[in-house]
């Protein structure tokens, strides 16, 4: 028996355990948005801390302006040396209703269709994720006594709300964090048979808005008629964000996207991506952006923007016959190629301000802006990984853009001089940032086997 | 000196103890939108009714399918009898982090320019309004020993909510309510010093708007260009509610509409109501409403609508990049001369309808709906009360149009055969359905003062 069956055979052996462990990583609600879970982020780094100390890593939490970074590090000096990179921090869990059991309580539940799955908060995005390479370590060190190759962990806190100060920790800990190769376990699977690597990703822009207009509430039967409503102001500029064709009305707003290559937009087309297949999974059938966009350009390659909250006026039971003083949204822009986050944003202030009328005002909250990212499709761990996922999944690997983003990966190439491999066993109805999130069984299952894999194929 | 003379120097005598009962009245919270302060309002009933059975009143409690309505007798055969109507409910009170002291804390205040205020939810709307009549009753039975005409006073506990039960009770209770006219106090003044007698009031509908897209809220990095966004679908609606010259855009909305006699007009321009007289307290300066039309018209005779109330998506700190799977709004419709309430909500309906695109629904959820009502300039109640109001407050009363709304008084007419002379004490800046709202103390005791007249002018 290969070092390599021994370590599958002991991830088949040990799934009840690594299950226990994935689910006390659940438990801890680390919620990175919402202050009030501040303590809770910072459980959760320590217990990764414990969990890669018990594996032998050299493994610390160090304190950042945001939620704690863990640094861990099992060298193996003369061997290739991977960088991994995931998060522990989740997103909010509301509708809280909406839940069939408790977020933070996590269980194995079997689908209609007989798949077994792990419902929680974070169960795909991006603690399940995070456990599939952990434990791939784990039966690495319990078959073989040591990794395949030398491994450093970050795992981060903050990337729900945008790292904002994980590229000044990567900066401030460039030569602790040199490497040969990024890995990244924060993506999806083509589908349920067919594993994926990612070589495309969006950048994000986001932005909230609030229009005001009289300094109080108002009777809307005494100032009704006469008086500015910034709901309806509000509703005019998220009316205009988009042209009768799925446009994005924004002037500039396509400054530096590319058109796909072609020989890329036939593989794409060779996949047979139906609105049913993506969109039946959640109730709609019709794509609805760019008309003159396949369904996959729109959700891979096209730049987009969606109102992710607005609230304004009485929102309670009932009816409450008010004039708001003010309303707000919040805002989300997908960018592609080469588009500027910088730019966008003055592009998007500066025709929102022209949207505002006498009497009402506008403020805009920044929170963050990346870029896309396109990485190369023929570095030498791409094509290990590649192998290795076709070994495990019995298919060839798809290579794929991704609507997500994921910011770091720009800054491990500009300081760490790093690419990144980005693979990941999520799926379409994960339900990831909504209610019910859940990850397979056999995502976390074959995810487990597909990263010892990939570590003993890069070691070669 | 006079028996009124005496009843208007007991009032002026009586002002601290007329204070003190209107506080105990102000303390109840009886929001009647809110199921959690149900209790409360049937509290603020029982203190109603206890008040008037201390002033010799015959008064009940009666139970509806609402909140309680409290009647109560004094009659006087021989005389002339009024129909007192007002309400114990008030509005919600949020954002309550708005209030400089709590809403249900009464207290009295200075303002900058001097004037003493009491401040309050329900100080003016209505409960400091119900007690100018209460308390001008009060004085009459404590100096003259009994009123001078025969009152039947009905405060129910659902106005905010649309009085939805009221006309069936008063239907059920027609011959105990029988009247020779019926007096409203729930209306303004023109200004501080000049009184009103409101001879229009502009009727209501309101609708709840439900947009529904994917079966769940969806991440906007996987789905983001393809899938629906019900913000974006309501926004649209909303934005097409107008025109760009301020006119409501739903297809036959205005049918019904008049316009106003240009003697009436020519009556409003002497008032020189100017923008920044009106608009200049809130903050705001510029008619928003339909262009070709005066401030006057816009807030009193032409017919609007305002978006009260919206929310969908993600609305708590920090950010959450999700699409959604509905977004809802309340949108409230003033209406003038005969629009048909009726026609208005099914026309509202299917316009709506033609702006939802294919993967999304809409639900619609209908609330109250109440015919705008114009009253006789020259019934003689009115100049009796007229008068009175002229030598309490030395100065000419003005006869205006309300951009609010009181559906009972087109019951009293329907059912009853009365019609109803209104007369409030309300100033524009009193915050009414906002924080912080007031009540002048001029308006509380020359309002007392004025009706103590008033019910000595109609008994002659």
């Amino acid at each position: 028996m290969s070092n390599l069956d021994q370590v599958l055979a002991d991830i088949d052996r040990d799934l009840d355990n690594s299950l226990e462990r994935l689910f006390a990583f659940l438990r801890i609600p680390s919620i990175s948005t919402d202050p009030a879970y501040a303590q809770h982020c910072r459980e959760a780094a320590e217990w990764v801390k414990g969990d890669l100390s018990a594996l032998g890593f050299d493994a610390s939490v160090r304190d950042t302006p945001g939620h704690p970074v863990v640094v861990a590090h099992a060298p193996k000096p003369g061997a290739p040396h991977v960088l991994f990179y995931g998060h522990y921090d989740v997103q909010p869990v509301d509708p809280l209703d909406l839940w069939e059991t408790p977020p933070f309580e996590p269980r194995i539940a079997t689908l209609e269709d007989g798949r077994r799955i792990i419902s929680a908060r974070g169960a795909c995005d991006d603690k399940g994720q995070v456990m599939t390479f952990l434990d791939a370590c784990r039966a690495w060190k319990a078959t073989a006594g040591e990794l395949p190759v030398g491994v450093t962990v970050l795992i981060e806190g903050s990337e729900e709300i945008g790292s904002r100060h994980l590229p000044e920790f990567v900066e401030a800990n460039k030569d602790e964090l040199k490497a040969d190769v990024a890995l990244v376990c924060d993506t999806g699977m083509w589908d349920r048979d067919t594993p994926a690597i990612t070589t495309s990703l969006r950048g994000l822009v986001y932005e909230e808005v609030i229009v005001r207009a009289a300094d109080r509430d108002l009777h809307s039967g005494l100032f009704g008629g006469a008086a500015q409503n910034p709901i309806h102001v509000l509703a005019r500029v998220i009316a205009a964000l988009h042209d009768d064709t799925g446009r994005i009305a924004i002037p500039h707003f396509y400054d530096g996207v590319h058109e796909i290559p072609t020989q890329v937009l036939e593989q794409w087309k060779k996949l047979n991506l139906t609105p049913e297949d993506f969109l039946g999974q959640v109730g709609l059938k019709h794509p609805a952006g760019e008309k003159d966009r396949s369904l996959i350009e729109q959700i891979q390659s096209r730049p987009t923007c969606d109102v992710n909250g607005i609230i304004g006026g009485y929102t309670g039971e009932g009816t409450k016959t008010v004039i708001a003083g003010e309303a707000r949204c919040k805002i989300s822009f997908r960018l592609a190629g080469d588009q500027d986050p910088q730019a966008i944003i003055e592009n998007f202030e500066a025709y929102v301000r022209t949207l505002i009328p006498a009497d009402c005002s506008v403020e805009f909250i920044r929170h963050k802006g990346s870029r896309a990212l396109a990485l190369p499709f023929d570095m030498p761990a791409l094509t290990r990984a590649k192998a290795a996922l076709r070994d495990e999944w019995g298919r060839e690997p798809v290579t794929i853009g991704s609507g997500g983003s994921i910011p770091i990966v720009g800054d491990f190439k500009r300081t760490l001089g790093l690419d990144t491999v980005l693979i990941g066993f999520g799926l379409d109805d994960d339900r990831v940032h909504s209610p019910n999130e859940k990850y397979d069984l056999s995502s976390f299952h074959k995810g487990t086997r597909s990263w010892a894999r990939i570590l003993g194929a890069l070691a070669q």
